[in-house]
Order: structure tokens, then sequence, then C-alpha cells
């Protein structure tokens, strides 16, 4: 039968080193051969392993079809509310929505008292009363209410629902004298931390996730790629502070008249982005900038690229795991 | 003899998982054994596969040499139709050729008339004869009309043909008013959609075609590189916005003024292009832009190695079984 | 026991081709009879190497507790002082710290003569001392003198801190009248020598540590990337300067004036950092230019791979022997 | 013995498909089984092939002790030659050098009379002598004097030459009238056709064979790349000419005013280098302007990957073989 295929496949794999799974094979008991066997997605083939991703997904959502009505709703209407936020976000940067401020100081307040009931004050609204309800259905459906408070997805939900109920605090404490307010940088900041509502997405794109888990890994190869920046910054940024400012050759770039301000000119170029606000004039100072630039992209390259194995890895995992377990991965990593 | 070689290259690779293909075996008695086992082009080692497609490649060419004559200058009228008609494209948005629309009205309206009867003209009215021919006469041999209808390379012929009979429709219902009609937009976009003829080069370049099919199988991968850029997009803009011009931290940047505005600056600066136009001056926002570029380049490498992955398969498919099937596959995906 | 099990997985290795390190198996053992039978980590899989990479680590801090007391807090002192010796050295080029050099004569003699007892003269003091006691200590210790001089780290050390005495020892011979000297570019670049302390930090970090093993290691590699920019700058800057600056097509570009003018240009081209401080206006220059781009993009990726692929292998052999020999490798390549 | 030791690797080898070097075999008789079972460098490991690549590289200097004394010598002075011959080239334009030509027409007509015994003239009578008879010498010492025409090498070498007499002869004919002739862009271009000396380099740099076997090998490949860029120009050119010019939306952006201007745009665009000179104002030319930045960054990347792993192959071939033949393949391919 179905099962004694895969075990025999799974013993081929360990006599002859190569594992494949062949399209008319149960995708199900042979993905519990694998686990059984402490074999995971990266032994396979990269062709085997889109098969199987393939088979899977069709497995589950065949297998689960009401909750993925409903679900599929909920995530819908969440995705939509976070674009719409976003791009409600966007749009109040804009000059054209934020001439009314220019106003007389009468219209002002009249404005400000109404700014709630406006369409982007209510659709705010909307937006943040879904989000509040979510976070509170999934905090009371949570089994472990402990393990909840701690997961990075559900601080996120915090830190980006509070600001919202503070600034109507600050506003509704202050009361008319508002307006001096409205132009304080708080109620700015608090506004802007509503961009990581964007980071709710985590909960519906796979590769947001798999971001997420690589980032949760890599932590070491981070803080490599980090040194080799901040190494790298340090050595040629006084080297070119030194030669573009320092050594007085004919002419004295105020670019470069301090290390920090040569640290910019440094990140910009070592990433080869090179917007051309400062660039060296002297001739050592060229050199330099060569030099720089060259072992700039050997350095970034170096770590990056375990960086992206990782992801590989977490992909295929994640994918696996999720259409094994119904989600209890990503529930259990990311909820 | 050859056949019982192949098959026993093909155990030799069950037991131990390497594929071999050797100089003097013939390719042909190879591919089939490969293709009855299931094995892919990809299961053979770099060097194999390249030897194994130039030797495909040879046996092509010499099974059809009087299809492929015909083919062949076919393809190169094609070919160079195509050239001739985006070199007159390109020229004709020349200062130099468009000066001619500066003489006075009456020279216009003979200008406009004999327009068709210039050589640009001309040569314009050909390639549109040689393209509806070429499509109308595909269309009629093609034995399932309703699939040819449906294949995306079919759809866009009909998009780049269509435009030239309704910019001639429309200069002929409006007769000698036209010179108004001239400086309009739909006229211009009209003639502009020809530069999609540049996609028929498809049909003859196998590169394009892996693309294409590396495009259609690879869509989740373009949706996570596309939810990359747009979640870090919009929490770089907010926040550089924010730095830059809503904290009011001495200068105010009228860069930065609205989160669209920023929006700009961070895609060209996570793909390090970095044109100059607009850069942060506060150190807050510069170090915010150093890790916008930092993290750019991170998050843009991780899902274009997949779609990589997915061209060198693609590639080597279409070349096997373009091989095999005599451009069977490439008609079933790409006519 | 374990010896056999190890010993029984690396049989099956020769025999198979695929060696895995399995969660419950001794990693000490393992990594015995790896070392005995000639294999490296890059015979493992990605993920084998991990879970040995981790357990590794963690055999290596529980087996020597006491020690690594009083390593860490001998660790955590010199990270920490080249990190404010850093600091300091950048905001002493910041403009606000270097006003008081616009005081008058009589203000800045005795300002000179204070310097030493300034917060930044006392960190500086300090952290060169400890540096030196550090620096001092380490060559009393080691067992082989001759070879402590030509080790590369320390050849470093004394370099970054031998400079501090130059300029103590120039500032007291040349007493009172050192305004004058102050000014001069000698001291400048002795002081700006200090920022190679940031090298120290190899001595703590693996990533760096591999860094340096990786250039040691790939110097063929790293002249092949420079012959390979040294051919390519000479010949576009030759030809740009040829096309922009001697065929006197319509305008002369000033900033093409010379070959070495044009070299700045080609570097930062083909690196595709492209700041803009120059760039062609011809449009055989603009043909050349892009060519350039193009062929920089192939021409660097070619052998930064290879050295890629050298530190990965750098990466993981210094995590096993570190691990093995209690750090006894990186004593002996980099102490 | 040894032979046999070897024999018995690659057998093991066929069983399991794992080909390792060991330190302690012969490399030469290794090397003869490799050759003689049609394996290549590329199925050994890459520590492995690096471990053979030294034991080559030592044994065939260690095999030829009187040849490679004077064949060090001339390679040691052609490379001289060459650097000392570009630097000439790239010192000539500097403008201190050219200063001289402002004198009055007396003083002109005698410097360029004088101007071959000056320096740099004589340098250049040097290397052109040197270069002659190095290629007069190959010629003559050539088994087949035909072939020998036809290798690229030789043929850089004639256009590298040749023009030097040429100009000679040109300024012998015209006389004393050369003064108006100097002026003149033949004998400049003339000039800096020299500057292709440097690809002399490859016969003494593995590094440059190996790019010039590349890029032999790789022909499918860099038309696959030509055609990729050609495609995505015309197409991204026309829309952003029609998008920021043609639809008059607001301002009209002067440097969009023709497709071929915009083609210039485009290849700064994709492949990352964005100068800055010209960059799109209006929000639907930014749009179409970051499609294009991240469509190209997947498109150059794609073919690059199979020009990379052909470079791979090609350098260890170069270098097995060149230690096998004694430089008998680099003599066959790049003579």
């Amino acid at each position: 039968d179905r099962h004694s295929e895969a075990f025999g496949f799974i013993m081929l794999y360990v006599r002859h080193g190569h594992l494949r799974f062949v399209p008319h094979m149960c995708e199900l008991s042979f993905y519990n051969e694998m686990i059984y066997w402490g074999l995971e997605g990266s032994h396979l083939d990269y062709c085997c392993q889109r098969r199987l991703d393939d088979r899977m997904s069709e497995t589950r959502t065949f297998e689960e079809p009401t909750s993925s009505v409903a679900a599929q709703v909920r995530a819908t209407v969440s995705i939509l509310l976070v674009i719409v936020s976003m791009v409600v976000l966007c749009a109040s940067t804009l000059p054209e929505w934020r001439a009314p401020e220019n106003r007389s100081v009468e219209e002002q307040s009249r404005y400000t008292a109404e700014s709630v009931r406006e369409p982007s004050g209510i659709i705010e609204a909307i937006c943040i009363g879904w989000f509040t309800a979510e976070c509170i259905v999934r905090f009371i459906v949570s089994k472990n209410k402990c393990e909840f408070v701690r997961r990075p997805l559900n601080i996120i939900d915090l830190l980006a629902i509070t600001p919202y109920y503070i600034s109507v605090l600050m506003t509704v404490f202050t009361g008319e004298n508002s307006q001096l307010q409205r132009a304080g940088v708080t109620l700015r900041v608090l506004r802007m931390m509503r961009i990581f509502w964007v980071i709710k997405l985590a909960r519906h794109f796979i590769g947001l996730q798999t971001l997420g888990l690589t980032l949760k890994r890599c932590y070491r190869e981070m803080v490599m790629l980090l040194v080799f920046i901040c190494v790298a910054m340090a050595i040629f940024s006084a080297l070119s502070q030194l030669l573009e400012n320092g050594l007085d050759l004919g002419t004295k770039n105020k670019d470069y008249a301090s290390i920090p301000a040569a640290c910019w000119w440094v990140i910009i170029s070592m990433t080869t982005v090179g917007y051309g606000d400062m660039c060296p004039i002297t001739v050592p100072g060229r050199i330099l900038g060569g030099i720089c630039v060259v072992s700039g992209i050997v350095l970034l390259a170096l770590p990056i690229t375990f960086i992206y194995h990782s992801f590989v890895q977490c992909y295929h995992e994640l994918k696996f795991r999720s259409a094994r377990y119904s989600r209890s991965l990503s529930a259990e990593f990311l909820n």
C-alpha cells in the first residue's frame, strides 16, 4: 500500500543518498515517513520540493472547506482594512489634504472638533475598532494567556493600537486648546506608529512569516553583518575625513568636515547607492573611495548569503509544517 | 546496442545517484530513457547538461533541413521587421524628425495628408501588413481556434496591431481637422503601444520564452517580492517623512513633504539606485536611510534567488523538450 | 557506545556519500571521527552543520566555566574601550568640539597645555594604557616571542599604539611652540591611525576572524579581482576620454579632460555607485557607458563568488576548530 | 603503488558518487586516472579542487626550472612594459603634460620634430619595439602559420601595434604641416588604440584567460543578456517618454524629449547606477521607474548566473590542463 511505498522510498534514500517525491505517491504518508526518519524538506531536490509543496497546499485547502471560508473572509477583511488605513495615512500627509490647516483660527477650532466625523476619521475609527476586537477575541480564545502576551506579533498589535487611544485621550483632556497641541510633535509620532499595522499582514502571507523566522534564527549573521559595516565605516570614514579635509591637499572639502559626516558617505558608497550629495574631490580621496566601494560589495555579499540559505530553509519548513499541522507551527511561532 | 547502453546508465543512476551523459552515447535514446524514468535535466551535472544541450541542438538542425530553411527565412524577416519598426518608432521622437510639425498651418495640412506616403509611414505600413498577415495565417492553421485566442502571445499580437488600425480610422473620420487631433494624447498613446511588438521576439529567442515561463510559474515568488517591497516602502517612507519633515529638527526637508513623495526615495534607495534628487539631511533621517538601504539589499535578494532557480529549471526544460518534440512544447505554451 | 556510533555513521558516509549529524549523538566523538577520516565541515549538509555548530558552542561554554568568566570580563572591557575611543575620535572632529581652536593665541597655549587633562585626553590615556598593558602581558605570556612579533594582529596593535607615544614626545620636545605644530599634518595623521584599533575587535568576533582568514587564503582571487578592475579601468577610461573629450563631437566634456579623471568615472560606474558628479553627454559616450556598467556587473560578480565560497569554508573551519582546540587555532592564526 | 591507489579512488567514485583528493596521494597519477575515466575538475568537491590546484602549481614550477627562469624574465619584462606604456598614455592626457601645445607656432614645429626624442616618445618606441619583436619571434617559431594569424590574441597584437607605424608614416609624409594634422582626430584615435595592449596581459594571468574562454563559450548567454536588456530598454524607454513627456501631465520633462534619450535613463536605472542627471518627476513616471528598476535587477541577475557557472568551470579546466600539458591548452586556445 501507499505507506509501505513511502517507507520503501525513504529506505532507498538511506542507501543511495537521493530522496525523490514521485507524482503518484501519497504526499501525507510520504511526509509522515520523512518526519519519522528525521529528514527535512531540504533533503529533497528542488523540483521535488516544489511538487510536494503544491500537493500539500491542495490537500490542505481540500481538507478544511468549512473553516477556510470563514477564515478567508476574516483574512480578507483584515488585509483590506490594513490597506485602507495605510492609504488614509499616506493621503493625510499630502498637501491637498492638509490645506484646511491654513484656515483661520475660528475655522480651525470648528474643524478640529469635527475631524472625528470626517471621512478619514471615520475610516480610522472603523479600522481601530476591528483591530481592537480582533485582538481581544484572539486573547480570549488563546489557551495560554501568559505566552500570548509575549508573542512578538501580539506586542506589535498592542504598540500599533494603543497610540490611537492615547491621542484620543490627549485631545479630550486638552479640550479646545488642542490647536496648539495639534502642531506638537507627540501626536504626529503617535499617529505615525499606525504604520506598524502593515506587520499584521505577516499573519496572512507566508513570505513575511518566513522573513520573521529567518531574522529570529539568523541573529548571529545579522550581528556579523552589523559588525562588518561598523568596522568598515569606522576605518573608511576616518581615512576619508583625513584625506579630503585634514591634509589640506589643495581644496578643503567641506562635506567631509567631521567623521560622522563622512560615515554617511561611507554607508551610501559601500552599498553602491551613491546619491552624489557628497563625493571625494582629491586624488587620494578618490582612490580610497574606489577601495571603499569594492570592499563594500565584497563585505555585504558575504553575510547576506548566509541569511539567504536560512531563508530558503525556513520557507520550506513553514510550508511543510503548516500543511501538516494545519497552521499549528505558524500559530506557535507567530500568533 | 545504444538503447541498452542508455538503459544501463539510468540504472547506474538509480543505484549511485549520479547521472552522467558521456560523449559517445546516442542523445535521443538517452533522453527517451530519462523521460521514461521520470528524470529531468536538473538531475544531470552542469557540464553534462551542457553537452546534451549542444548535441540536441545539432540533432534538431540536422533532422529538419527543409522546414528549417523556410522557418529561418520567416523568422529572420519577422525579427528584422520588428527591429526596423522599433528604430522608426524611436527615430520619430527625435527633435530633428519632429521639426516639420513647426511649419505653417498650410504646410502642416499638406504634410499630414502625405504622412502615409513618407518613408516612415511606408515602413510602418509594411510592418503592420506583415504582422497582420502572420497573425491571420497562424490563426487559420491553428487546430484549436478557441485555445489560440487565449494564448498570451496572441493577445499581445492583437493589442499591438489593433491600435494602428484605430488610429488610421480616427485620422480618416476626423478628416482635415486632424491637425488639432494630432496634438492629442490618444493618438500618441495608440502609437506608443507599437512598442509591445518587441515581445513578438519571444517566438524566436528561447531566453525570452524561458523568462515568460518563469514569470508564469513564479507568481508566488513575484507576489512575495511585491509584498516585501510594499511593506518596507510603507514603514520606511512613513518613518522618513516623520524624521525629515514632521519632527521639525532644525531644517524642514521639503522633499519629504508627504509619504507618497518619500515612497519614491525609499524605492530608489532600497534598490541602491540613488539618483540623488532627494536625500536625507538630518542625522536620524540618515541613520534610517542606512538601515533602509541595507535591509533593501537583503529583502530584494531573498525572493530573487527563488526566481533564479526556477529560471534555470525552465531553461533546461524548454531546451530538452523543444529538441524532443520539435518545438511542440513552446508551441503549446507560447504560440 | 557513542564512539562506535560515530564510527558507524562515518562508515555509512564512505559508503553512501551523505554525512549527517543526528541530534542524540555525542558531538565531540563525532567530530573526532571526522578529523580522523579527513572529513571537513563542508561535507555535512547545511542543516547538520548548523546543528553541530550550536552543540559545539554549548559544549565549549560548559567546559571552561572558570576561565570564561575572567576571559569574558577582559573581552568586554577591551570591546568597550575600543568603542569608547572610537566615539571620542569621531566626536573630536565635530565642529562643536573643535570650536576652542578659534580662541585667541593666549588661550590656545593654555588650552594646549591642559589638553591632556581634559575629559577626552583622559579617556585617550586610559585606553592607550589598557591596550599597552594588554599587549605587554600577551608578549610576556607568549611561548614563542619570535613568532609573536610576526603575527598580523600584533603588528596592527603596535602600529595603533606607537603613534600616541610619538605624538606625546613631539608635543613635549617642541614645547610651547606647539601651536604652530598643532596645525601640522603629521600629528593629525598619527592621531587618525588610532582608527585601526577597531581591528582589535577581530580577537572577539569570529566573523572578523573569518574575514581575515578568507583574505589570507583568497589572495589569488583578490589579485584576479584587482587585475579585472585595472584592465577594465584602463580600456574604458581611455575610450571614454576619447569619445567624450578627444573627438570634438559637439561639446567638449571638461569632466573627461584626462584618462586619470575618467578612471574615477569608470570605477564609480562599474560598481553601479553612480554619484553623478560626472557622466557622459555624447551619444557614443553613453553607449560606451552602458557597456561599461553591464560588463562591470559581470566582471565584479565573477571573482567575488570565489571569495564567498572560501568565506563559508573558513567560517565553518574556525567554528569547528575553535570548539575542538579551545581557541588554539584562532590563537595560532590570529594571536 | 601510487597509480593503483589513484585507480582505487576513482573506482570508489564510480560506486559512491563522491570523488576526493586526499593529501598524501600523487597528484599526477590521480589526474591521469581522472582524464582516462572522463571525469572533470567539477566532479571534485570545492576543497579537494583547491588542494589539487595547489599541488599542481607546485609540481609545474618544480618540473621546469630552466625554462621557467627565462620565461619568467620574459613575462616580467612584458608585464612591466605594458604597465609603463599605460602609465605614459594616461599621463599624456594630463593637462600638465599637454601644456606645451599652447606654445607659439614656431616652438610647436620644433617641438613636434623633437617629440620622438622626448622621454615619453623614447618609452613608446622601446615598448613598440619589444612588442613587435615578440610578435615576430612568436610568428617564426609557431608551427602552423595559418592558424597563428587567426588566433584572437594575435589579432589584438596586430591591431595594437599597427597604429603606431601608421601614425609615424603620417607624420613623415605630411612633414612640416603636421601641426594642423596633429590637432586632427585620426592621430588621437590611432594613439588611443594602444590601450588594447593591456589585453596582452591575458598571456600571463590565468584570470584573464578564463574570462576570454568564458566569453567564447557563453556566447549564447551573452546574447540572452543582450536581448533581455534591449527588449526591456525598448519597452521602458518608450513608456517613460510617453508618461514624462508625451502626456502633458503638468510639467513637460525636457530630459525625456525622445526615446533614445530615455534609453540612457533606462540602462542607468536598470543597472542601479542612477547618476541622477535625469530622473522622472511625474507620479506615473515614478511608478514606472520603480517597476523598471526592480525588473532590471531581476533580468540582469538571471543570465549572469549562467555566465558565472561557466566561469568557474573554465577556471578549473584551465588550471588542470595548464598543469598537465605545460600550458599546451592555453597555447592552443589563446596563443
